[in-house]
């Protein structure tokens, strides 16, 4: 499966192949960043990154794309730019038929370096070994892309296994409360049968 | 001049086209809503308010689009999706070269009602007398982006003039240090002279 990672902003918005493989295996297919100018208007800088996404998506064709999960506990001006960077990524993913799938930042670094906290030095180094790259990616927000295609490789197994397993539970309790509401019935037509 | 005013929004995005004529004379082309499903994933919601926002574009041809400028004032997970939505609407207007416009609320209702602090129900009111509208239009995300069209309307020459004013100030400025500076040249070199 293959999986482009985007770590959404304005400023800097980060992109990130990558492929799995078996088990935890997983190669770096391609890595970069966009930027576009702070003195632009946001309407054109929001387009130039749709047209970039637009071309990783035609490039490397993934499977799915992960997005960063965005909350609003940051500065203001910020977030709201980074929101709207994920909605026009979103909807570059969705006119091709692609699922999105979001992580929130912890997620990405529990994924990948094993605790919710770490920081961004501690997920650029595990992201440079699981990659087994030459150096480490930079800016930052390459890496984080990268690191939310590896989350996604990693957790979707996982999430896929659960999800399974929860249908499968749901279905034999449909099945037991169907036997149930079938013993009750003829327990109650015998009782019927003897009254009458 | 013809704007198309984006009242942002998942579950309801309000459109509004709203032609101005002489003074401020404004009257109404079209005005609707597009609703998406809350169970439906956010990336194809998204990609549903995009398509619709294409259509209006291509069927009324705006001149210019009034966005409102979104907060994180309120509901952080409403938040979201509405800075999502403006910059997915922002993409759209973006791709044709539009120019894209955004409005506080308190500026949509001062301009429309006179009062930044305006309800729900004044800003309707008057965007039903302003119109001419024979009934109001719902539901209120719909009257909402006729006024953002309005606003725009009304504050963009106002804008236009005072940014006139100040490229003239400027440039008076501009020439008046341009002008002191050669007197302080002449001067020099008359000095200069005398010394030699």
């Amino acid at each position: 499966m293959r999986v482009l990672g985007v770590d959404p902003g304005l400023t800097r918005c980060g992109l990130g192949v990558v492929d799995g493989g078996a088990g935890r295996s997983v190669s770096c297919v391609a890595v970069g960043v966009v930027r576009t100018p702070v003195d632009a208007e946001l309407p054109s800088r929001l387009l130039q990154v749709s047209e970039a996404v637009d071309d990783w998506l035609d490039t490397h064709r993934p499977d799915v794309v992960a997005v960063e999960r965005v909350f609003s506990q940051h500065n203001v001006r910020t977030v709201m730019g980074t929101a709207q960077v994920s909605g026009v990524v979103a909807v570059c993913a969705a006119r091709r038929g692609l699922p999105v799938s979001f992580h929130t930042p912890s997620e990405v670094k529990a994924a990948v370096t094993g605790s919710g906290r770490a920081d961004k030095a501690q997920v650029t180094a595990m992201v440079t070994r699981v990659l087994r790259l030459r150096k480490a990616p930079s800016p930052a927000d390459a890496a984080d892309a990268l690191a939310l295609a590896i989350c996604h490789l990693w957790r979707e197994p996982i999430r896929a296994r659960l999800a399974e397993a929860e249908a499968k539970a749901a279905e034999l309790a449909r099945v037991h409360r169907a036997r149930l509401a079938e013993a009750a019935k003829r327990r109650e037509n015998r009782t019927g049968t003897g009254l009458t």
